[in-house]
Formats: structure tokens, sequence, C-alpha cells
């Protein structure tokens, strides 16, 4: 059905990966592919607070470091207008061919990136060829970049061609916080999708592989609680505290002996703690970030149960106050199999691919299943699909790259499901 | 024996009250100090390396923190030569007045003060003054300015008196880090003293109220324990990390259950905890501060026992390195009944004094107490005076502040109490 | 006033020695006790129900346990009009010698015994003498045998005396358990008590030593708490229990972390856990037995605040119930020290005695000092005296033993101090 | 190939019902098996020492328990030579019909009860019929009564078929603990089998249901810790103590907190605990009995590493020693597909089958995989069998039962199967 032009989406990537920006702060970003979709000549752009619920979003960070990423985007040249439109950290984008009656397809690709320094070594390939990133301690470490280009580059390929229906393209802000895909979902631009496609690049799968239905994510619910008692001299008064560190310690031991379940894997992991101010004062406040995962959706349910229940029981053990605020959060759901099948048969005629596997287990956690369960909701359907990448360091590391063939063999793959499934219809 | 002149030591007082500087970092109070005695005219004054033992310090900041310190000092005006003595944060200074044979006498006050933000509140007297506090987040909330302009008045007056024998004036840095006393007591300036005085102003005690000798500081020690394990994807592989939370979290649970003893009172205290850096990785590092103290040097001792055996099977349990650290100590020594008898004696009959207590109760911990152990041990004595002072706002508050009476009262006092010792000798 | 006839409270002391029985299960040794004071010709007896206020005992044992005591007791040949006052393990013994008009003076000695196997060994003087335990598992390691011997030798001594006034002599069961201060305390014979005796003999002084007034005997609580959870098959369904375990092992590091106080001493031990059944089974039941101490009642209150707050929320923390009880308590009462000084002036003069103490602290706790605070709060007063005895074992140990020659040491000294305050009289 | 004869097995089958023996007990049991197989008339029986390894059990009980049951055996006519043989607790019986050359093919049933008081209700068959336990506490509640009289069953039936070849039947004691499997597969009886079948009866399935080969079976490792510190008094000298209780409650909290595995599932838990006596004395003992379990061998291998380090440092902590026991152990092996075909095959055409699973997984764990692992190390094949029965009450409980139609299907299956076996040799 198309010829994807892959130049310009890899120029696309270049200059994405060297501006990159963590959560909810993706000023820039998006107001970059605002002006790339409007220059291909979609049918519709909302951006911002017309894109995201803004209630729905977690793991905002503060006004304070919103504003200096804000600023920043301002000084490189972002539109006042898309800025206004992202108002106190509503980024994100939704771009829309509209070409009449027949299926509305959707394709999500997410778009934040990670709190690392990027990697300066020789052979670096972003360092090498000059577009390493420019913003310090942040870094395009899990292939949003290349995703986005994905994104923009089955839009060029469909813009120029001919179906009936509808085609939706969400870039979503905030994946790795595990809090856009919950705030993007819950827009009525979701409503009427009929089939729906996310992608990911790599995760260990090679050039020239395709999983045309990744299943088995984890449930995930993340969530920072804090302890507040009353400090005191820890020499002359230690039964005037109210002593937050205790609380903490006793929550931390507590968590992490949660009984394994038996209808599915746990885990569970606080991962941060910060506490106290010095060894002779007792701690009055006490912060900690942690994570539940499961198997189900109904074991994470158990995990959350347990605890809200140690939180809550930890502090009144040592009469502190506690505060909690969900951090992230995703369900598990599994791909469509008929929908995969599609992704199968398209993949398996792709120049560059060698491997096409119908499944494969996900492992870790991702919110676009925010997206996929509201679909299956409302009578669609929707696949995760995992496009292989070589890359010479891992997800999540400082010298994380992707191959830019995967970008082509991604956007062909999609933009012909795509065309599959409008044409498909009666 | 002598009459204080008071004008010049207050005005000395609210210099330095303006000019606060935290522990190991008074390069600009130390070379003010030894401009002044040197104007006094004193017959040795000691600097920096020479008035300390560098190797004996505890809780000294990073180098980034002393260069900061030191370079606004040298901007205030610190001479040069002074500077150069204290590099690497070696504060504090000795004078002495050497009159020939006779007994030697020392006196010892402090001169660091705290990580608070002064007060700006119109009833808080150094704010209506404008002599509050220029250096943001340091504040003189303990009385050290007061004590330096003691141990100034004290050597004014007596260099203008005839005498035989050695005063030395003991300015000692980093006393609120408990990490000053064990280094300045290490050196051979304390060698020679026959009899030793510490003073402290407030307390509790109100202006008119002295007592002649302190008893029953709690011995302490605090220290700083740093566990390391090894990250990893909560969700992927939780078993290959090792987890420097859990190891904490033991300790902190384990720390404050050691047991009572029968001997003397005890605390414990984990007053500070940072671990981690997100709720989806297992903790890699986790550092705490922690202090114990004691009614009794053995009691001190066996609380130092069970705090490294516990730390170190924490962090075992999890399969963590250990690192500690200790930051800050002092004994427990009582003040010697026969000069704290001379004291109570002089003190009688000073103008301003209506209340002699001969003993009282310290509570909390001072590390003068390694100067009068030490000369003890060497067969002089010693004794902690308090000089009550009416104070607002409490020790370690924003608001706190000395009534400058009781600085004038202290002056008095300590003048003549050295005066009748020198006297009295054979 | 009076010359106490030795022999016959000293073969007492070893018939009684030889029949020790545990708290609330003083049957036999009550009932020998009331046909000894029979014998004697008080003016009244009242015997087990009419002694103490069974609402108020405190740690009574099973049905079980007390019936297999009644029954050994009744075999031995126990009085059953005896037997059936002391239904339910309500024992003990209030003695009466009503003299008309005076002061009403009150003295309290203790009866039970405790659960060690007595020494065998041959110089164990009751083994080498013949009167070791006949009862299994049970000693009197404590002193209770001289003290009942002592309190018999008193009423001895004053039925032949001559005064005016009353005097009660206070055989107290379940002293052990700190649970039969409380219920014999409770009783009106105690509403008119001017003043009070309690003795004990040894605690570390030799024979020869009086100390006129005890002092500072810790307030303590003991008791016993169950958490009932959910069993469940550890391997098949974890997640279905209710981890009684986790609720008990929480509550156990918990407790032992109760912050110490600024106003007092403090003591916590879990001391006794039982739980669960076998290693696949999630525990449903934990039981544990613990106590608190502390110089100060208002301190008590403080630890019992926060042991009731630590074992609530251990047990909501795991979905557990729980219950708990109060298995003994006493609190801190001090000697009166005027009555401490008619003491210590009848010791001094008292042959065998050579070393008088007017004041001592306790260390340990004493349920005595519920009859010390009601008689306080009535206007009375009381004093906890001590006469010392030489104790080849240590109190509680298997070879514990009395010097016989100070029972009538303390048996002098009680008389004559209950005489000087009954002519002391106005 | 053979009709069995079902009346005789039923027979034997409540006669054993009705007389139970715990773990390592089966005294009466193996003695009564020897004289039932001796009738049959196999070619070898090796009886307690010569059936398994005595160094090689896990779980034996005290001597004490051990002689109870063997005097209790005597009693009921267990002959002196058999009870001889099991000297010490070494139960169990190997009986073999040796018809030359040929495949040799192994039966494993098991023959211990379990620690439970059997009902004594009207509708539970064995009190209706007259066969329920005499032995109190102890009750055949797994169907093992059930697994012995299908052992005989097929030695009978086998006795009077014509074949080459050897089959051995393992009559396993201490299944519950165990402690029985690793014990008799490391005799050299094992040695030459070249196809092995276990069978268990019911695990939810009903009558007329067979499952031809379990699989995944947990492996487990069940052990008992005791920690042994010092006692002391609580409230005179809580610092003389070593305290066993917080080394306990330590170990629990972390024990239940070892982290997941990413390659397997893992079961942990701490099912029971014992220490200390008093509220008063600091805890000088205590003893938890706990269990790891996992989906993999090498996943078990990690849990066993964490449980090893935890319970030695959380000893060291509170300067405990530490003595640990494995008392059960089974790894995870399953069943070997081609074997459980045969067993298919003939299920499907045995009357009584109505239902045939190749596959299904087992859940809980079994030492039948020592002879398993054993047997396939050395070449050849095994298959752990389940026959359904219906049972009113589930396993492990009181009113636990089978339905004596399931014993003949057993038996016929397997004379079957190891009839094919046996014929399908080259």
């Amino acid at each position: 059905m198309s010829e994807p032009t892959a130049s310009k989406p890899i120029e696309l990537r270049r200059r994405l990966h060297a501006y990159p920006e963590p959560s909810w702060c993706e000023f820039y970003t998006t107001s970059r592919l605002a002006d790339r979709v409007e220059e291909i000549g979609v049918d519709d752009v909302f951006v911002g607070r017309e894109a995201i619920d803004p209630d729905e979003r977690l793991g905002v960070p503060d006004e304070r470091v919103l504003e200096r990423w804000r600023e920043r985007a301002a000084e490189h040249g972002a539109r006042t207008d898309h800025l206004e439109s992202m108002d106190g950290g509503t980024t994100g984008l939704v771009a829309v061919l509209d070409r009449g009656p027949g299926p509305v397809v959707g394709l999500r690709v997410d778009i934040d990136a990670l709190p690392f320094e990027e990697s300066t070594e020789p052979d670096h390939e972003p360092a090498a060829e000059g577009f390493r990133s420019e913003n310090p301690g942040v870094m395009h470490a899990c292939g949003h970049d290349a995703h986005m280009a994905i994104g923009i580059g089955v839009l060029e390929s469909l813009a120029d061609a001919e179906f009936s229906g509808t085609v939706k393209v969400f870039f979503q802000p905030a994946e790795e916080a595990l809090g856009g895909g919950r705030a993007m979902a819950a827009t009525d631009h979701v409503d009427d999708v009929d089939a729906f496609f996310a992608v990911h690049v790599g995760l260990g799968h090679p050039t020239g592989t395709v999983v045309a239905g990744s299943n088995r994510p984890l449930a995930v619910r993340q969530s920072r609680a804090t302890f507040t008692g009353e400090s005191a001299h820890a020499g002359l008064a230690p039964n005037e505290g109210r002593n937050a560190m205790q609380a903490m310690a006793t929550a931390i031991q507590n968590l992490h002996a949660i009984p394994r379940h038996a209808d599915g894997l746990t885990r569970v992991n606080v991962g941060s703690a910060r506490a106290g101010t010095a060894s002779n004062v007792v701690a009055d406040e006490a912060t900690i970030e942690l994570e539940v995962r499961a198997g189900a959706n109904d074991v994470l349910e158990y995990m959350t149960t347990h605890v809200d229940r140690i939180l809550r029981t930890a502090g009144e053990m040592h009469d502190c106050e506690l505060e909690t605020t969900v951090i992230g959060q995703a369900p598990r759901v599994d791909s469509d199999p008929e929908l995969a099948e599609v992704v199968e048969t398209v993949a398996q005629r792709t120049p560059g691919v060698d491997s096409v596997e119908r499944h494969a287990d996900f492992g870790a956690s991702e919110d676009a299943t925010y997206f996929m369960r509201r679909i299956a909701d409302a009578g669609g359907c929707g696949t995760y699909v995992v496009v292989g990448t070589d890359h010479p360091g891992g997800h999540h590391t400082p010298r994380f790259d992707v191959d830019e063939r995967s970008i082509e063999i991604a956007t062909t793959v999609l933009t012909d499901a795509i065309g599959d499934v409008l044409s498909e219809a009666p």
C-alpha cells in the first residue's frame, strides 16, 4: 500500500534524540511533533490539554521542574500557542487522518526520555554522529525517539495513500513514569477506535525480528508514601518524638514480605527512601517510593490491598500521619490474537524481516495497556507489536542506541497492517 | 582582680553573630579572633594546624564545602596567612598569656554555628539591631558568639592584670559536630594545664544564675553507615539485586531495639536515611546517620559494640558491603568538685548573680569533656560552668538569642576564678 | 516488747519449704497457715475469698492446673472448709489481733513459690536436712517460706503481748506472678491501716544487715497477647492465609524498640513466644508474653500506651485479630521516711544486726506497692523492709536458701517496730 | 494380563487405616506388609535397614517417640525380627518379584499417616464401618492406606502372572515429613530400575479420572533453626542477656522478604516458633520451623542460600549461636512423557475410568521425585500417576476418606501399565 520515505523520519529521530525531555516535560518534543504533522497535512491535530485528560495524569513533577523545562523549550523555539496548550505539564499530541466512513485505527507511540546522562564514548553512535543529548542528565535510552519517527513515518505514508476510514496516531507522554497512558486513554479520542497498535523497538529482539502480539505485561502500581511524625532531641527527650524513621523501617520490612500469591507472580520493591535530617534529631518525616507488580490484575489488587494496609498500620504504630499518592500505574492486558495475526502476515512479507513470532512474553510493564483495555471494553481490539533492533547497550543504560533500519521496518509493518485493517472492512 | 571592659566584647559578639560559620568552616571567625588577640597583645597565638591535631578531627565536611567557606572568608577580609594555616578545614585558635612560673590555667570556648536560617521577625533582637546572620542558612543559635566574646573579655582583663603563671584560651572549632574537642584536646597545648574551665551560656538557666560545676553530660558517638549492594530491575529480575534498602531497614529496626542497660541510661537514634533512586529499581546504596548516647562511658562502649554488630550483620544478611565512619564523639566527664567550689565562691560575690548552684545535670553531650578527661588523667582538674542567660527562643531554634548582660557576668566570674587559681598556688 | 520463739517458726518454715505451691495454687499453704494462726489464737481469720477480691486477681492459671493443686492439697490434709473458701484459686489469708481502740498496723508477707526444680546437691541444706521440695518442678527459691515464718513469728510474739490497737498480718498469694498484691490490697481489710510493713529477706544483703526503707521499685506491667489469623497451605495458597507469625515478629521487633524516656529508666521484654504448628502451614495463631517496666508510674503509662498501639497495629498489619490480657502489674511506691526511721531505730538495737541502711534502691518490682499506695492515699504510711540473709545461690535459682538466723532477726525487728507504732499513738 | 482380587486389598486397607502410624514410626505397618507379601510369595523381601539408607533419613523424631510406637507395635503383634530390622526408626519395605532377564519395573507407594484426630461423625465411613483410627491423634488422612492396598494388589496380580523381568514395589516411609524418599531412593534397590511408577489417589480428581503424568511438583526444603543466647533478668540486667527472641523475630521478618525470582515461582513460610519461658526473662532459646519451595531446582538453591544467610546473620546480630537441621526435602522432577503415554493408553481401556488426562500440574511437593531423579540420571524413566477418588473431606482434614473403587481402578491401571512395560521389552 505504501513506500515509507525513511530519510526524513530518521532525521527527525536524530533531532528528537538530541533534545530528550523527561515525563510530563515534553514541551519541545510535542511542539516539534505538532509542527511536523502540520507539514504532513493531517486533518486534525490535538495538542496538550486537548490530547489528554489532565486529571488522570500520574507522577507529574513539581511546578518548579515543569517551569524549567517549559522555559528551555521556549528558548529552543517551541511555539507559544503550543506551550499554552501544555500549561502545567499537559504534554502529548493526537494526529488524525480522517477519510470518511470506515474503520477507525489507532497507533500509539510514546515520547518521553529517561533521567540518565548519555554516554560520550566514541563508539556510541549518537556521540560519534553528533546527535547526543543536549540536555544534561536526560537521555532517550529506551527508543522513544525511534517510536516518534515511526509514528511520523506511518502518517507520511498514509497521508499519501487512498483509504476510507480514520487513522489516529497517539503521541503519548510520560510512559516511563507509567503516568501518561491512563491520561490519554481516558479521552474520547479513544472512544471509537476499532483496532489499535502499540509499538516498541528492541526489548532484546535483534533487527529483523517482529513479535506480532506481545503478552503478559505485568500489572503495576507505583506509589509514594510520606510518614509525618514529630522531631525531638534524641538525647534529651526521645519520648517526645513521633518517629517517622521507625514507621518507615517497619513498612519497608513488611512490604517486601507480602505473601506470594497462588494465582500469579508478584513483585514488590521499595526503591527509594529519604528520612530525617541529622543523627541527633528524631526524624519527623520519611518518604518512600515503591511499586508492586503482578501477573494478573486481581493479583495486583491483592498486592495493593496489602500495601495500603501495611503503610497505614506502620504509620499508626509510630503515631505518624500518612500521605500516599499513586505515581504510576498500568494493568495487564494481552494482545488480541486475530489482530496479531494481521501483523504476523504483513511482517512475513516485509523486506528486512527474517523472523516473526506470533506471541512472546513482555515481562515488564507498559501503560499502553490502558488503551488496549478501554478499546477492548468497547468491542475493539489491540495488539502490542515489538520490532527488533540491535542495541549495543541495554535499555535504560547510557549506551543504549537503536539500529535505524528497524525504524523503516516498523514503519512498513505498521503502515501495511493499518492498511490491511482499513481495507478489510466490509 | 579585674573589671571587664564589656563594650568591646559585645561589639565583637555582634560582629561574629552576623558572620556565623558551620563546623570546620570557621575561617573568618578564626582569623578575626586572631586579629583581636594580637591587638590585646597576648604572648603566643597558635592558629589552625598549630592549634589542633588534624588527624583527630571528626565530621569534617566535603572539600567542596570547605573551599566555598574559605573563599567567602577571603572575600570578607580574612588574612591570607591565617587561611593558609587553616588549609583543608583546620580551624581554631589557642591564645596564651605566659607570665613565668606558676599554675597553668585553661579556658575553652567554642566558635562554630548551626545550619539554621535565622529569624527575621522584628522582635528578634539581632534582626531589629542589624546584626542578624549575613550567611544564609547558618546561625549562631547556641550562644557560641557569646562564648567567644567571653574568651576575648577574659584575655583583655587578664592582659592588664599582674600574675605569675600561664593562661591559655582555647577557641575550639566544631563543637556542634562533636568533632573539634577531640582534635584540640589531642595537642600538647593541653599537656601542662593544671586547672581548666569550659563555659556555656543559657541551657535553660536565666540571667543571674551560675552553675559552678555541671555534671553527667551524656557520652555520645555519632556515625554514618553506607550499605552498598547491587541494583536490578525490580520487575524483571529482583533476584539479581543485592538490596541495600532491606539491609538498611533491618539495621534501623534492630538499632532502636538495642537492649537497655542496668548501669546507666542509654539513647539510640537513626536520624537520617537516604537510599535508592526509583521505585522500580532495587536500591544499590543506602546511607544512615545515627547516634548512641549513654550515662556512663562503659555503657557507651556497650552501645557501640551493639551498633557495630548490627550494622555488620544487617549488611551481610542482604549481601551488601558496609562502610562506617565516626562523625562525632564525646565521653562523659564530670566536673571537679573542688574547682567548682572556687567558681561557686567567686560567683556568689559577682554583681548581677542572684543564684549559684554548685551542681546540676547537663543532660545533653559536649566535647569539652575530651579536655577534661585528658587534664584529669595528667593530674589536673576541670569544671564545666554554665552562666545563665535569658533566651527568648530555645537553643537550636531560629529565634535563639542571648541576654548580653550574661557576657559580662561570665567574663567576671571566669576572670576572677582564674585569678583565684593563679593566686592560690603555693 | 517481745522475745520471739524461734524454734516453732523455723519448723514451720521447713514444713512449708517442703511443700511449695505456685501462684494462686497455695491451697495447702493457706490451709496450713490458717491452722497455725488458729492455734496461736488470733481474733479473726479470713481465708480465701474473704481475704482477697477475686475480680482483681491477675495471672490466674487454667482451671485444670488449679484443680490438680487443689486435689493434691486435699490429699495432703488441707481442711475441706478451707479448700471451699479457696474455690477457683482464691488463696491467701488475713490474720487479725484486735485489741480495741488504737492504731491499725499491717504486715504483709507473701506465700507462693516458683516453677523451678530444687537442687539435690548434698551441700544444699534443704536437701541435706531433708526438707527439700516434695513437689516436682516447684521450689521456694525466693524466701517466701521464711516470710511466712516471720509473719507467724510476729503473730506469736504479739499474741502474748499487751497493747491497744489492731495488728493485721496479710499472707498474700501470687507475688511471683505480680497478681496477688492488687487482689488483696483491694479488700476493705486495708481500709483502716495506719502503718504498714512489708518484708523481704536477702536481695543481696547478708545476714546482719537491715534496710529500713527500700525505694525505687520498678513499676511493671506484664501481659499476654494472642494474634489470630487464618492458616493456609504455604505451598499451594499462601495468599489465603492471614499470617499470625508475621504479626508476631513485627510486634516483637517494634516492642523492643519503644523509644527511651527522658523522665526515667524503662525496660521492655518479650520473653515468651509460641506460634504455629508446622513448617508448611501459614501460622494462624501466635501468643507472646511480655513486660514493660519503668522507674516512674507515668513512664510506665507511656510504655503501656506504646505496647498497646504496637500490638494493635501489628495485628492489623497482617489482618489478624488481637486479644490481650494483663497477667501481672505493680506500681512504683517508695517507703515512707518516717516509718523507715522507726525501723532503723529498732534495728540498731536488735541482736544480730550489725549494719542498718536507712534507704536502698530495690531495683526489681514488687506488688506490695499496691498496699502502700492504697494506704498512702488514705493518709497512712508504709515501708518496705529488707532483712539481709546469706544465701548460697541467687534468688530464683535452684540452690537458693536462707540463713535461718535472719528469720529470728526479722521477727524481732518487725515485732518491735509494730510495737513502737502501737505505743507511740497519742 | 491380570484380574485384580479386590476384596483382600480392601480388607488390608481397612486394617491399616485403623492403625495409622506417623513418619518413621511405621513399625506395625511395615511388619504387617511384610507378613502379607510373604503370604503372596514374592521372591525377595527387604525390611527396615535393608530397605532404606538410614543415614539419608530426614525428620526422624526423638528416640522417645520412636520407642513408644515400637512398643505399641510389639503389643499389637508386630514380629520381633521385623522390629529388630527397624531399630531406631528405620521403617519401610521393598518387595521383589524376580522372574529372570528382562526389564526392571518399580512401583512406589507411601505408608505413613498424619498427626490428626480422625472424625467420629456418623457419616464418616471409617467411623460408621468400624475401621476408624485406633491410635489417638493419628490418622490416614492422605490416602496412604489406599496406596498400600494398591501396592499389595499389584503384587498379588503379578505374582500369578507370567512375565520375564523384575518388579519391585517400594513401600516408602515418611512421605508426609518429606524424609523417606531420599532415604529409600539412595539404596541400590533403585540402581537397575528401568521404568518407575509412583501413585497417588485423589488430589481433587474424582473417581474415574486418571492423570497419566503429573508434572511441576514444587521443589521444597524444610528446616529447623534454633538460636541459643543467654537468659537474663529483664528488669535488673537486660544487657546481660543475648536475646534469642530478637534474633528470631529478625529472621522471621527477613525470611518472608527474600526477593522473588525471575525464573520461577517461590514460596517461603516460617510455620512454627517456640521461644523463651516467661515475660520477665530474656529468652535464651528460640526455635523456628520453616520451608522454602520453588518451581525450579536452581531457584530452590537460590532460596536456600538466602535462608542460610539470613539465619546465620540474624543469630550473629544478637550474639546467639545457631543450629540448623534439614527436616524434609524434595526436588522438582517431571514425569516422562513416553511412560505417561503408556499409562494413558492402559487407563483408557480400564473399566471404571471415564476421563484420562495426559498431564496435570501437581502444585504441591512430593519426595517420590528422589526416585524419579535418580532413575532418570541412570537412563531410566518415571511417571507420577494420579488416580482420582471421590473424597468427602479434603486431604489432611479429619474427614478425609477414599472411594474404595479407586483402589481397584488404580491396581488395574498400574498392573497393566507394568505388564505393558515388561512385554514391550525387545
